[in-house]
């Protein structure tokens, strides 16, 4: 028998995607592992009421077949959007919307990587971009974070063995996993680098509103006079997941390669989701509402990282996120996060996380993990993470040799 | 500088969708061209409810991050629908919702194809479909169409000469673009040949429910017991493409690489609108809904071919669809039906159509036309018709030798 199926569909090897999220069915089973929002944030009433009032202006019109590029209010709120708090000054005709940011991510891919083509992530990256950019088969090359973002110094290093790296994939605000950010200096550079070896960047910013400590910084998007970055954020994590958009913003060529593949892709997205956040951006103060998510998230943030501090043991060192959903713990070498999730956390404290190892495009990396503080409240948080460290701390001091 | 764009993304490879319809801004225009469901019968009313239902039945949590094969209640309402009408015994397991059903020809490419691969396709065949394999660089395979569906014969012929094709696309009902029927013995038999040459067959059936003469036949899926088919089908004709929603049914490896490179791609689809679609079939009767389509469809399919037999000039050959949107004219050989467009057509006739080349992959076939009769009212219909027969008349006359 033939097989039937492409490389990239190889049931051999497992996407990143797929188990994700630890199951542990336990009732007294905490999840730190999924990245969700907390829906007890959405505002559904306000989007009931603009779905509403979408169908109800535009009637039959709003379910016809539209554009590929998608909903002409929304892009205009985009841009308007894109321009206060990303300095970034664009058009709605270089805006895409797009199934999520995931559909974003997959597009870029897909518009620039053939097979083989070099492809620089920081590490540890989103295993999303990762499952996405593996479907056109890259070789990666892995550049790691400092606490002010990218490590330029190794990129470059990179970039000199390896000239024809076409892409570097960043998520510059509140990074998943680490929740580190990209200084604005290191912005402006990353494009100079850009410029000079010439590759595109793909700027992921899912979390960029949702700074607990600052305003948003400028995007890398801001410095780029040669229209080779693309600007990619979503509605997931400041409105809800549920109605599946994002957008980017290109330029050019790279705009028109984009716009081709999507084409063939699934021709458009939904336009009635597209019109309902249209309308409730008109009718709504959607940064009255990110400040609301904010305040609640600040909340959930200072419980993990108070607990980090207080309840964790000395040999672990963790990240301190200024915003978005993620806290990044590295464990002592040696130590593996996910046998130590499936014989410890589960059965014995019944916590869950997302261990390390798929958040890097060769798997390399075990002894770390990532903490999600986005779905639950303070209190319950607390109470995880001091289960998670009563067992790190057994843990750890069995491994360590007894002198 | 380096090319930083993909093969597929090339921008000297004009995609096979942008500027598929032409355009004609004169107030006389008529459209033949577009595929586009009549917004006139769209049921706006019920579907406003439908959201309403889903968002009031199911809060906060129909916002949150589902799973990638999409709405449980929609899955198991097309369970029972396809086993009613196609004849197909499955489960909701079996069922992957899409953005509309191009993304589902998007999926099944992206999960079989590596560039080179070998895919059969009846020509001519749907322009979309081609653009989707295009993103996946196969070699392709023309397969004629007989007026009882994909003529078998030739396609046990090409087999024979390229054992390794493995895959085959089909619009078996009511065939975009030629309104084409395949009968049951026929699909019966293109199982037998994708048992015996061992490939996977790609059954996309948008118009299955829209016939004018009968009920749907069972769908080629039906007939199925190794899993090699899968099928796929989509709201936008019956209910509204603004929906976007398509859904597919496959089994086993297939499914699972399927929903591999599906998580990978978007994550998952937008559950809001599936949610109202699956209030909209709770509380309503889709197929009364469709019956009445039936009735204003069939009416507009006459009077198309009320023209084309009466006034329509000899020397021209068409289908006579039995469901669906479309028409399909066959010119004399040795016409162009694109330059007879803009030089003719457009200015003298205010008529458009889609000209046949890019309905086939080689791109090698000039003198045809698809007509579509689903988005206008029988009288614009024949008014449109007839312009277009008195032009296609001067021009075989001027074309004919004069003895």
């Amino acid at each position: 028998m033939k097989n039937l199926l492409a490389t990239r569909a190889n049931p051999d090897v497992t996407s990143a995607l797929s188990g994700l999220f630890p199951v542990d069915d336990s009732p007294l089973a905490i999840s730190l592992a999924a990245g969700s929002p907390n829906l007890d944030y959405f505002p559904v009433a306000a989007v009931r009421q603009a779905f509403l009032t979408a169908i109800d202006q535009q009637g039959a019109g709003l379910f016809q077949y539209q554009t590929a590029q998608g909903n002409l209010d929304l892009r205009q709120a985009l841009t308007a959007r894109i321009q206060k708090w990303g300095q970034v000054a664009t058009t709605a005709d270089n805006v895409v919307l797009t199934v999520g940011g995931q559909q974003g991510i997959e597009l870029v891919a897909k518009a620039l990587l053939n097979p083989g083509d070099e492809v620089a992530v920081e590490v540890p990256t989103y295993i999303g971009a990762l499952a996405a950019f593996d479907l056109y088969q890259p070789t990666y090359h892995a550049v790691p974070l400092e606490p002010d973002g990218l490590d330029l110094n190794a990129l470059e290093e990179t970039l000199k063995r390896h000239p024809k790296i076409k892409l570097l994939y960043t998520v510059p605000d509140y990074h998943n996993p680490t929740g580190i950010t990209m200084s604005v200096t290191k912005r402006q550079q990353l494009v100079d680098l850009a410029n000079r070896y010439d590759f595109v960047i793909l700027e992921d910013t899912p979390y960029r509103d949702l700074g607990y400590e600052a305003a948003p910084l400028p995007a890398i998007k801001s410095f780029d006079t040669q229209g080779r970055v693309v600007f990619l954020s979503s509605f997931s994590k400041i409105l809800m997941p549920g109605l599946r958009t994002g957008w980017l913003v290109a330029d050019g060529d790279l705009l028109a390669a984009i716009m081709k593949v999507r084409l063939a892709s699934d021709l458009e997205t939904t336009n009635i989701t597209h019109a309902a956040i249209a309308a409730y951006m008109q009718a709504n103060d959607l940064d009255a509402h990110i400040q609301t998510l904010k305040t609640h998230y600040r909340a959930q943030r200072d419980a993990m990282v108070t607990s980090l501090e207080q309840d964790f043991p000395d040999e672990v060192s963790f990240t301190k996120p200024a915003g978005g959903f993620f806290d990044w713990v590295t464990l002592p070498k040696g130590m593996n996060a996910a046998t130590l999730l499936t014989d410890t956390m589960i059965p014995r404290a019944h916590v869950t996380y997302v261990p390390a190892t798929n958040f890097y495009p060769n798997r390399d990396v075990t002894n770390a993990m990532r903490l999600s503080f986005s779905g639950l409240e303070p209190q319950v948080i607390t109470t995880g993470m001091r289960r998670l460290a009563d067992q790190l701390k057994l843990a750890i001091h069995r491994q360590a040799p007894v002198l």
